[in-house]
Parts: structure tokens; sequence; C-alpha cells
């Protein structure tokens, strides 16, 4: 992970992961709100969504965990050397254990699908884990770094624990179309700020920063800040063009299927279908 | 900032919106309480008040952030100065992204007024962001000053703070007037706590604070409870005014309608009502 | 305050609130459980007890704040002495602050009874507000004394925002039970460790402790748990005692109104009622 | 407790206590989701349970402090020793008060099963209490110790305060499935860890661990989360299998008191109740 392309990779995975999440959230919640009130069975282009989604996590997880593992210099599943009486490659052991909470998420997202008797939630509950575990063995990697490098780590820290804490209430608050909106959020932010502390730590053009000089810590959290920014009018704007296309292609199916119709009714009833969603 | 204008400047801006936030909910809490239960839309009158309020944050946050970059003395949009290699103006920059996410709060807030889609709750979602921002920007803002400065600094902290968490939780729980109030009087307690800070780093009689001294950072957390008694006072008192005078009108219109007529059975509908809303 | 009195009367004072909340309280719950589910008014009785608690808050608080300013060494109003440069007596104007914020909770419970159009919790809210602030001067109050000192201070704070806490989640959840009696207790534990507060530091047999060992503060960590038990234990006598009373004189009262009858269906009833505003 | 079956022992009492609660929970889920909604007794089979774990509570605390208190080396029951003006065997009378709380919890349950007027969800509390007075007492029982010795105490805090914090909420949220098995996962988790703590503290081989080292920080705090991913996998299991012999041997005495019937109908309909229930 000690150069730009090892914070890049999980940079670009946690983006399209939010980018991924927000298109998900948005068509589920369009679906909910013109559904009528009574039975509410999720069709099954949803279930394959999450389908395609949990076997993704399960199979990039299993990737992940092998590449730390088996690269040139990784521990090759030896956990301790005996000879020299020291832990092998214990940075590789910890990604490895974050891959596998993710993975375990991958399992509790399919289970939650596929067996009727699994309590609703569980997948919820199980990201949570897997971004507390994130954060968690993040807090003690961090240690004893230069000031500058572990401040960048512990803003990475207010994404992480901010999308576990958030993705736990949902177990408890369901289909809250916010919620599931700011948990793609913060898997942006969590996405893009990884992109900035490759540029910071290991900058392209070659210009080292100074870890120890307080203005550019002051710049760093500004910028945080800055990212924030840009994750939320990200999600925005994806969610209004999915929003957009969707209301646009379903609005001409029906006109199609039914002929000509005034839709006015149907729009002043779908407003009352959201609002009453979302004060739930 | 470095001087009394520059604290009295937002201080008068908090305390003048604390007292529009108190009218506003006043206001329409009296109108959810007097109203029958059936269909509750919202009157244009407040509709009006919404885009007032969302309308002057957008601008207001407009000139801040050309005021705070384009002053004299100001980073006139740039960054980083290459030749020194340093930033600019640190500071302003800072200030600068306090107010673009105030304003961000303001096109959330007619966002959601105009745009029948925009889910409920995100006006509040976006004002709570704002103020979580300015509070981290001023964790880091204060590092390294003199302990009496430092401490000033921290216990606006604690408004800011309260003021974020109060309004993420009216995302969940809609049209708790106490809430609301609340709300109010943590935006009048920073404006006031502003002019305090003011007063104490920037004396106007000249009289220099020894800002090492432990019984000024005594007198100043007491300081801080007289603050909050304070600002309660003036948020019932408003309160009071507002409900008194609206009752006063809306009686008065009411008899000239349907001439002379008995209003007690009225009155105690209402406190059924009141009664109601207040425990959902 | 300096000396084992000046422990033992707030100690006193939280004591008794305590056994007054837990009466009140089991009082109100046996009076939800045992009426039918229509119109719940709040019979005069218990109007009463608000009023009678209301007013001794505001009575007592008055005496505080009149004797902490003028007993013979206070600081008799004034704030700030200009010939020597230095703050009045401040630990007086502490507590008289403190008490000001219980008079505060005073008036608001009083309000909330005589106005209807004060919204429901207010009293709670200011209940809360005055805990905070008794918590939140506390702590700047213990600023450089010896560790054990610190540590007997810091341990009273638990119970102090434990207080608070619980007091504010009232507000959101009205009339549980539990809620409402974790609060006495939490007065009672808050008042039985004023207690051992002065017998710590003002001993009255004389032998002093040693503020510095470790073994004192292992101790008094064991004894803060101790006062914990014990003051469930109160809690849980005085509401059984409570409850078992009311029952005892309700039950001859309606026998004697309609003769002898079968009371063993009204118990089932009592129970089921029981559980449903337990689940709410 | 200074060796490694001082802390099998707990460890074990711990990794049980976590099976029972996940046997027991998945019981009473089955049972929940398959009842028809009216009215919802508990049948006696559960009460014993209850009964039974209340029981074994409080047996258990007073065998617990009574050795504590009466091994050959304890306290005796004599807390302060007046000759060396010194504090006698302070960690016993320490794990008697945890011991103490466990058993005002069972007391709690039993009383909340067989006193009718007891408010429901009074054993949660007592619950909640004794995990975090276990918790209160181990953070001053650490202090002062070695690196890593703190380290693996301060991380069994991790999983003594989540469950204490999670069966804070059941007060509130009764009934809820994942809420339950939380709980039962994080007392295995400190089981486990118990187990953990003793073999590196007290190894059984007899090779000593560098108690300064960062290396083995970094493991440990890898290592606890393996030993929460092993706890979840056990979880699962177990109520796997509770479930499965469930479902099997209850449709087998349906199937046998009404012969041969499809009962295709019968699962979608638990199937449907299950998400009642769970949505609540």
């Amino acid at each position: 992970m000690a150069n730009f392309g090892g914070h890049a990779i999980p940079g670009t995975f946690f983006l399209l992961y939010g980018f991924w999440l927000t298109v998900k959230h948005v068509l589920q919640h369009y679906w909910r709100t013109t559904q009528p009130k009574g039975r509410q069975v999720m069709p099954p282009f949803f279930k394959r969504m999450e389908y395609i989604e949990g076997g993704f996590k399960i199979f990039a997880s299993f990737v992940g965990i092998m590449v730390e593992q088996f690269v040139v210099d990784g521990p090759h599943a030896h956990l301790y050397d005996r000879e020299n009486a020291s832990w092998v490659k214990l940075m590789n052991w910890q990604h490895s254990t974050m891959y596998l909470f993710f993975g375990i998420s991958g399992v509790a997202l399919i289970a939650s699908i596929t067996i009727k008797q699994v309590p609703i939630g569980v997948d919820r509950l199980a990201l949570s884990f897997a971004l507390f575990v994130e954060g968690f063995l993040f807090v003690y990697h961090v240690h004893g770094r230069e000031p500058l490098d572990a401040h960048l780590h512990s803003l990475l820290l207010f994404a992480v624990f901010a999308g576990s804490a958030s993705t736990l209430l949902e177990v408890v608050i369901r289909n809250n179309i916010l919620l599931e909106l700011f948990r793609a959020d913060m898997f942006m932010l969590q996405g893009s700020w990884f992109y900035q502390i490759g540029v910071v730590l290991y900058p392209l053009n070659g210009d080292k920063w100074d870890l120890k000089q307080h203005d550019n810590m002051m710049f760093v959290t500004m910028c945080f800040c800055w990212h924030l920014a840009l994750s939320l009018l990200l999600v925005t704007c994806t969610a209004f063009i999915v929003w957009f296309t969707t209301t646009r292609c379903s609005t001409k199916r029906r006109d199609i299927e039914i002929g000509m119709r005034n839709t006015s009714s149907k729009t002043s009833s779908q407003k009352a279908l959201l609002e009453e969603s979302d004060e739930e």
C-alpha cells in the first residue's frame, strides 16, 4: 500500500460502491413511492441487484485476501516467524482481516435475500461491523507516524465511523432514503479521501509535502470539508439523473400501454406517497 | 476577524437568525395546533417565509465568500503561493468554506420546498452539516492559542455541536416544537457568545484580560451558563409574544367573520390538539 | 462548602428529592395503569403535587442564591473587584448559577401545568439543563485538586450527566416508569455520594485520608458502585411500599363503595393495561 | 485471578451464557413468529427457562462472592486493616462487587417474571447495569500495568460496554432478535477474549510475551477482530441449528396431529409474520 496505487485502488472501489449504492437506493425509493400501499413484494430486478452486489463483495474480498497473502513480499499465510520471534507482515494480515469482514457483509446480504428466516437488517448490521472493523484497525494502524500522515488517516476515520454509525441506525430505521444516501455519501467521501491521501503522501509530481508543518494540517482539514461538499454534489446529481431517467422511462411505458392519458393526477398522488414514506 | 467587529458581525447574524427561527417555528406550531387533523397542506405564507430564508442564506453566503476572498488583504482566490511554498491566507479560505456549507443549506431549503421529489428532512440534514463543518473547522482553528482564547472558542463549540446534533435529530423527529426552539436557542447562544468572545479578546475600553489566569477561565465558564439562561429567556419571551399576538389577531378575525361567538369550546379543542401533536 | 456540613446539606436535599420523585412517579404510574384507556385528564391531586414541587424548587433556589451571596464571607452581589483586579468569590457565584437553573426548572414545571400552550416536556428539558449546567460547572470546579479529591468529584459527574441524559430522553419518551425511576435513582445516588465526599474530605473522626494513594482511589471507585446498589435498593423498596399501600387503600375504598366483590378479574385487566403502557 | 485458570473460569461462564442466550432468544423468536397475531401469553416453558437462568445467576453470584471472600488468601469480609492503615485485598472486593450486580440482574429477571406489577424491561436494565459496573471497575483495574496488558483489558472493555449499551437499548426496543443475538454475541466475545488474555499473560507453554513490543499490540488488536468474526460464526451456527431443529420437530408434530397436509401455505404465512415482527 505504500505508494500512490495502493491508495488509488481502494479509493476507486469505494467511489464506485458509493455510486452503485446511490443508484440502487434511488431506484428502490422510486419503486416504493410509486407502488400502491398494499402488498409490497420486492420485484425480481432488485433481488438480482442485491445478488450481484453480494456476489461481487464476496469475490472481491476473496481476491483481496489472496493478493495480500500471496503477493511476492506477502506473508504467504505465515503468521509468526519462530526463528526471529516476530510477526510476519502484520500490515498484510490487517488488510486481509478488513477484507474478511467485507466478505462477511456480502454473505449476510445474499443470505438475507435468499433465506426467508434470516431477520431483516442482518445485511446492514454486517456492513456496519465491516466499517467498524476497518476503522478500529486503522486507529492502531496510524500509531507513531508523522503528524500530517496521522491527521490524514484520522480524517478518514470520520467518514468510516460516520458510515458505520448511520448503517447501524438503518437496522432500526428501514427504508429511509436520507440514511441510505448518507451511507452512499460516506463511501464516496472515503473513496475520494483515499485518493487525497495518496496525492499528499506519494505526490505524482514528486514534490514532497512537509509532514510537520501546521499550515498543511489546516489545509488538509479544510480540504476534507471540500471533499464532503463534492461528494454531496455527486450523490445529488447521480440521484437526480437516476430519478429523472426512471420517471421519464416509466411514464413513456405507461403512455404506450394505455394510450394517451392525463398523468397529472398520478403525479400528485406520487407526491403524497413520497411524503408518507419519508415521514415513517 | 481579528478585531471586535469581526466577532460582532457573525454574532449579530446568528442572534437575528435565532430570532427568525423562533418566530417561524412558533407560527408553524400555532398553525399545526389550530388546524383540523385531516389534510395539512402548508399555506403559501409559510412557503414564502422559507423562500425568503433560503434565498437570504444563499445571498449572504455568496457575499461572505466574496468578501473573504477579495477584501484588501484577502487571498483573491489564490490558494497556494509557489514562490514562498506556503498556503495563502488559510483563515479566509476556512471562513469561505464555512459560508459555502451555509449556502448549501440554503439551496437544500429551497429545493425541499420547490421540488416535490426531494425527500423531507433534507433541509435539516444540510443545516446539520453546515453546523458540523463550522465546529469541525473551529477545532483546528483554535490550535496553539492562549488558554483563555482556546477555552472561549471551545465553549462556542458546545453551542455549535449541540445545535448540529439537535438539527440532525429533527431529520427523524419532525414538527417537534421543543427541538425547533432548542435549535433557535443554540443559534442565539452562539450569537451572543460571539459578542462575548469579542469583548474578552478585543475589549472596547482597552483593558486587556489576562489570557492565562485560571480565575478568568472559571468566570468565562460560568458566564457561558448565564448566556444560556439569557438565550432561554429571549426565546421564551419571543415565543410568548408571537403566540399571544397570533392568537389575538386570529380570534379577532374570526369574530368579525362570523359575528359574536363563544370561543371557549374552541380553546379546549386547541389544547387537545396541542397535546396530541406534542406527544407524537 | 469546604466542610462536612457544606456537602451534607445538598446531599440531604438530593436524597429527599429522589424519594419525592419515586413516590410521585409510582403514584402517577399506578393511576395511569388503573385508568380506563379513553380520556386521561390528570386529577387535581397530581397537579397539586407538581405545584408544590415547582414552588419548593423556586423558593429553595431563591434562598440558596441569597445565602451564597449575602453570607458573611460571600460576594454580596459584587462580581469584580477593580482595586485588586480580581473576581470576587467565584465559588459562591458558581453555586448561585447552579441554583438559578434549578429555579428555572421549577418555573418551567409550574408553567407546563398552568399554561395550556406550553409544550409538554418543557419541565423535563429545563431539569435536564439544570443537571447539565451543574455538571458543566463541576468539570472546571475540580481543576488542579488532589487526585482523590478530583476523582471523588468526577464520580459525582457520572450521576449528574447520566441523570441529565435520561431526563433529556424523557422529553421524547413520555410516561415510561423505568426512565422516571432512573432519574429518581440518579438524584438519590448524587445525594448519597455528596455525603461520601464529605466523609472522605472532611472526616468526622479526624483521620485524614491520603489524597494521593492509589488504593484509596480504587476503593472509592468500588464504593461508588455500592452507592449505586444501595440507591437501587432504596428506590425499589420505596416504589414497592408506595405501590402496596396505594393498591391496598384503593381496593378497600372500592369494596366499601360497591360492597363485596371478587377483584380477581380487575387484577388481570390491570396487568394487561400495565403491559400496554410499558410497551408504548 | 493472576493465572490462566483465573481467566479461563469467567471465560467459560461467559461463553456458555452466550450460547444459552442464543438458544433462548432463537426459541422465543420462533415462537413469536409462528404464533397468530392476537393474544401472546408467554408459554410456561419459556417462564421456566427464565426461572432457571435467574436462579443460576443468583446462585453463581452468591458462590462467587463467597469464594472471593473466604478463599485462603482472601479478605474474609475484612475491608480495612487499621494496624497497617491499608485496604484488605481490594481486588477480591472488586470481583465481589461485580458478582453482586450480576446477582441483582438475576433477582430482577425472576421478579419481572413472577410479579405482575414489575415494569417490563427491568431485567434488561439490571443486566445493563451489571455490564456497566463490570466495565467501570475494569477501567481502574488496569491502571499502571504494562502496555500490552492494559491494551488486552481495554479491548475487553469494547465487548463489555457494547453489550451494556445494546442491552440498555433493549429496554426501549423489545423483542428485536438482532439486538438479542448481538447481546449473546458480546457475551461470547467477552468469554473467548478472557481465554485470549489468559493465553497471552500466562502462556501454557511458558514462552513469555514481550509486554512492550508494538507488533504484539498490533497483532492483539487484529486478533480481537478475529474473535469477533468467530463469535459471529458461533452465534449464526447455533441459531441455525436451533431454528432448524425446532422447525423440523414442530412440523413433525403437526403432521402427526392432523395427518398429511400440504405445508407450503404455512411456510409463506410464517415468512410474512417473520417480516412483520422484524419491522416492528
